[in-house]
């Protein structure tokens, strides 16, 4: 990397390309756009690849607040700085990034404590802007703001983001698999690996086997796991699943009378040692919790459910069954260190990503992307950006 | 010990004083009545001493089913071993033991595995009877049966106990300390040793300073806990919990327009590490829940409230703020492996018991001992046997 050759661009906006969310459910179209250079603690990256997580999809479909027009979507990324705002020491020209809507400050108590992983300095909520500076570094031809999404918006050549967001990570990863560990894979390999800590020989049930329950499903394989039952109403999850280490399969249209938690505490003589909700619906929790083994299971939420729904459990059974319940925000991972090491896993072999790369597309195609991702044909799929 | 003076008792009915609860509420009187010889694997104790705990209380007050008289109330204590069912290779006559509510049958996969204190052999029901086998081996004077309680039936010179339930303890422990780890006592103290797993420098707030909320603040002092919040409307408590490790005292009823969670959140700076729920209301289990730390904060439940009563949580809540939520009977711990454990720390004067006892009265005072706990005065009254 030549140190000069970044002297062309930096500290001016850049003019590139970028696909520009106008209004809900519109094809998205390539624009021209301006990226102005990162502010104090910001970091200006050239993105190589970014993958499509439902997320965007989300954002890209909902009609009111907290969606916002026109914006430039995507969260799941990998690239390389391009240049640094005023007191950035982190990372540097050149390096390969990982940016990340979850911030790791490395300053305040939860950053530094090993338990959490919700920054206190940048509490987590869903703005429209960089960051902590509320403005936007995106502008159209016409000179019109445009809004970041989930702090990274990487659907565009450039972004700009928060250093208290950006990976530093090994330049030998494989860029189609690398950006798959910002958002969804690394919350699902989180949430075995960190947040329940699946212990060898044990038994996981998954509720939902989308890209999230298959990432659990790996990452409960990575952990041991003995036996790894997928639940899911859609049958050919099965076949999909034991790519991912799925070993069992319960389709809840398949039992009968019986309900899930029955068929599971059946299968397993007691319950799953481990169950994750995936989907994000309160009344699955409360399936999963029932099928989790007395004396010990571990109930793990990472489905998004509405803002209000509610979980309804037993005061009694809690207290006499001796499970416990939990949230997980992106697995429990903390950005800065255990990326890295997913990283590594991968590079190592143990971690094994490419079963989740059904499809990789230019960035032209973009549309062929969420197209994919609506009809549920792909798990990931990863947009190229042109060199 | 001499092994034969038991031939004049062993496998022939005992006459012996026990108090018989004959009606709920009734003043409590001692009468003779006929112990059974233990059956197969269950083994037959002398008492020595036994406390009073409050659901000795509340199964005496209660009028309606699982309520069921007469009965031989009674659960928290420790004795000597009279003689043995066949069966029963755990314990000899002489062997100093406590009988409790609790099995350990030592074989079930609950039994052999760490994490659960559930044995699934016996499991855990609100019976009459002396156990799994549905009989009782108490009779009066007039050949009517008497009921058991809890599995132990302490308020007796003698009692019949399975071996699942009895374990064997260094005879060098103090009675009147030993007796007290068989229920409440060690409820507390496990739940912050065993099922919270506290940590060293962390912050704990108890919500109810009874015996269990007391026990809980020795249980986490023990575990080098920085800080312990007791929250309880009983001002006087502050006073009392000081001697069990109590540092920081809230009252709900002097705290304006706060709530308890505000003013533990304000106090800690963004929430205690543990909070422990003792008194057995749902509204109180949302407020320990709230003044947890987000990012790690871990609620135990440990009180019991009605059967019905349902724990509603804001399941967005629980995904975004990494705070789990268990509920632990008996403090999570086994009885066989973790009762010794916590005798030893008593002996070592680690583990500091005697201010739980208030208050000791012989046997034939133990309608007193009652009165004290109802009237709120003692936090364990021992009961003696006579010799
Ligand atoms: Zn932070
Ligand atoms: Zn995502
Ligand atoms: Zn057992
Ligand atoms: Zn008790």
């Amino acid at each position: 990397m030549d140190g000069k050759s970044s002297s062309n661009t930096a500290g001016k906006p850049i003019r590139c390309r970028a696909v520009i969310a106008r209004k809900p459910r519109e094809p998205l179209v390539i624009e021209e756009v301006i990226v102005a250079a990162p502010k104090p603690r910001e970091v200006r990256i050239k993105i190589i690849c970014t993958s499509l997580c439902h997320s965007d999809i989300n954002y890209w479909k909902l009609e009111r607040s907290p969606a916002i027009f026109p914006r430039i979507l995507g969260h799941e990324a990998i690239g390389v700085v391009e240049s640094v705002g005023e007191g950035v020491h982190e990372v540097v020209e050149g390096d390969t990034v990982i940016p990340m809507f979850l911030p790791d400050c490395g300053e305040c108590a939860d950053c530094l404590s090993k338990k959490s992983n919700l920054c206190s300095k940048y509490p987590f909520h869903c703005t429209p802007w960089v960051g902590r500076d509320e403005t936007s570094r995106f502008t159209d031809m016409n000179g019109e703001t445009l809004y970041h999404f989930l702090f990274v918006s990487s659907f565009s050549e450039y972004t700009v983001v928060e250093v208290a967001r950006v990976i530093k990570v090994d330049p030998a990863i494989p860029a189609n698999r690398g950006c798959l560990l910002s958002c969804g894979v690394s919350t699902g390999v989180g949430a075995a690996w960190k947040a329940a800590n699946v212990e060898t020989g044990t038994t996981v049930a998954i509720f939902g086997l989308g890209a999230i329950g298959l990432a659990v499903a790996e990452g409960a394989r990575l952990c041991g796991a003995k036996r790894i039952i997928g639940v899911d109403v859609n049958q050919d999850k099965f076949e999909i699943g034991k790519k991912f280490g799925v070993t069992d399969f319960v389709n809840p249209r398949n039992i009968g009378d019986k309900t899930v938690s029955q068929v599971i505490i059946e299968m397993t003589d007691g319950g799953a040692d481990y169950c994750f909700e995936c989907v994000g619906l309160t009344s699955l929790v409360h399936e999963a919790y029932a099928a989790s083994r007395k004396g010990w299971g571990k109930t793990v939420i990472l489905g998004v459910d509405q803002p209000e729904a509610m979980l309804t459990l037993s005061s009694f059974e809690v207290l006499h069954s001796g499970k416990s319940i939990m949230g997980s925000l992106f697995g429990g991972l903390k950005p800065k260190s255990d990326i890295p090491v997913l990283i590594k896993r991968c590079m190592d072999k143990e971690l094994q990503l490419d079963a989740f790369v059904t499809h990789e597309v230019e960035f032209e195609d973009i549309n062929k992307a969420f197209d994919l991702l609506l009809q549920g044909k792909s798990i990931r799929c990863v947009i190229w950006m042109k060199e």
